[in-house]
């Protein structure tokens, strides 16, 4: 690879930028081989950062929940993200920062003894669904795969134990559906690879309270739902009580506010996207005019 | 890193041979970001492979089940795994085959679309107890953290899904342990980080026999058994029927029989490796000699 062509993204790795297409990790680091790493998820959209402060106090309350230390402050990996973005000439932008446990010292197995690993990377937006599946609406496919549970993982600190999710939107694309829903041990449905889900019924919100990542999104979401006079119920959400709704869409970093049509296939009240969720995208995007919620991204 | 020193180990990566320490994965590899990949680890000693065709078809059950495709028959594999071996020159080696999903192309995020992608490396031979800890036996802490359940990650298809584990980890090496056991929702214990677990009770083995990595060691240990005329349950044990055993001991292809001789501090037993355990030891490397079970490098 061209060594100064960022055109496809910008890393951060090992103390230096490379173009997204050289960036790897050590095979033998355990961010690798024991997934023991975490990270946060940050978009650039029209040259700024949206919710920043956000991702980078729970990119550090997920490296302290997994005793992983980035060995920088938050101001230093601005910089780094921002550089990254520069680099990529990105105005619109998916950018990640995260933290590997690195690897101890060789014939040692303690994980504390380990230095661990920053990296980051910038790349042009990902949207969770692409154009098409945007204008109609998603079909989302309730699998029977559970969410692996927090007495196991702890979902609030962002991590890459996707294997439940993976499998589970493998059936589903198997089956025609666009993406899909985990389960819990009591058939509520919890969170989907990339996103928490809402249901709209008369009128109120109602997305999971327990077992689920607390997306930036999710929290974007439910304060907009403040603004604009919505109640929101945090609780526990059946299966049938999503398929049942007037309303159902999903939060995410990659799109925001995405509408569900339909559940295993048949179709969510009305079959289209509704008046609630419109509005909540609608206002979404206008929030990221806002100057409380974004910060420009120095060219 | 001098591109041709391979003393620390070799690896197989984006199609050549390169010291360990150059080896890496693509940071955009699935394999990576989603932790979706599977794995197998075959030991050398002596110059030989041990039990190599029982690795080799449980990576190939592995791969199947989450479907990854390494790309390379068994025979392909060997070669790989051998030409690694020799390169690093080593007599007793820790030689690891993996798969990742790789990546679907830009904008997709349907892991079918993936090509994925083989690795393999051989590092010298990896005690998951140093030589202290093995001649006075283990002293194992009982974690409260749960294994993920196979109802979220099948544990018969080997994965990088470690968090669980790692935090156990942590959390027995600050209570003084040397290692930890993981428990299921009902306070079985089910395995530790990279090992099986078996009580001995009355002159009877006994071992989970779900919602366990079903290693080869184990099934070693299974098989020795038979041949040695000792009695296997392959049933839940509950942490107190572990605590109160007459002996314990771990099985792992990082040590082969490893003995308990405390859990959470406290002595199993007489406090001592037990006759059964050092039995199943002496048969265990008996058994490397036996040309039923071991494959020799072609040096």
């Amino acid at each position: 690879m061209n060594p100064t062509d960022f055109s496809a993204g910008a890393a951060w790795q090992r103390g230096a930028f490379v173009p997204i297409a050289n960036a790897s990790v050590p095979l033998t680091d355990w961010g690798f081989l024991r997934s023991d790493a975490t990270y946060d998820v940050v978009t650039v959209w029209d040259g700024a950062f949206f919710r920043l402060d956000a991702h980078l106090e729970r990119f550090a309350r997920s490296c302290a929940r997994f005793r992983l230390d980035p060995g920088r402050t938050p101001g230093e990996i601005t910089d780094i993200l921002a550089q990254c973005v520069r680099l990529a000439g990105l105005r619109n932008a998916y950018v990640e920062m995260l933290c590997t446990r690195g690897q101890p010292p060789w014939g040692s197995r303690d994980p504390r003894q380990a230095v661990n690993q920053f990296f980051a990377f910038a790349v042009p937006y990902v949207w969770i669904a692409n154009e098409e599946q945007r204008a109609r609406g998603l079909n989302v496919i309730v699998s029977d795969v559970q969410r692996i549970p927090p007495s196991s993982v702890d979902p609030t600190a962002k991590n890459y134990h996707w294997n439940d999710l993976t499998m589970g939107l493998l059936g589903a694309l198997d089956a025609g559906g666009d993406s899909v829903l985990l389960t819990d041990a009591h058939g509520n449905v919890v969170e989907g690879p990339g996103f928490n889900v809402f249901a709209v019924r008369r009128g109120r919100l109602v997305t999971p309270r327990e077992g689920v990542l607390e997306g930036i999104t999710r929290r974007t979401v439910i304060e907009m739902a403040g603004a604009l006079g919505i109640p929101v119920d945090l609780r526990a959400l059946p299966a049938d009580e999503l398929r049942t709704a007037d309303e159902a869409f999903l939060s995410t970093s990659g799109g925001g506010v995405l509408a569900v049509t339909k559940v295993d296939g048949r179709a969510v009240g009305s079959g289209r996207a509704g008046a609630v969720t419109q509005r909540l995208q609608e206002t979404y995007w206008a929030w990221h005019r806002d100057p409380r919620y974004s910060t420009p991204v120095a060219y």
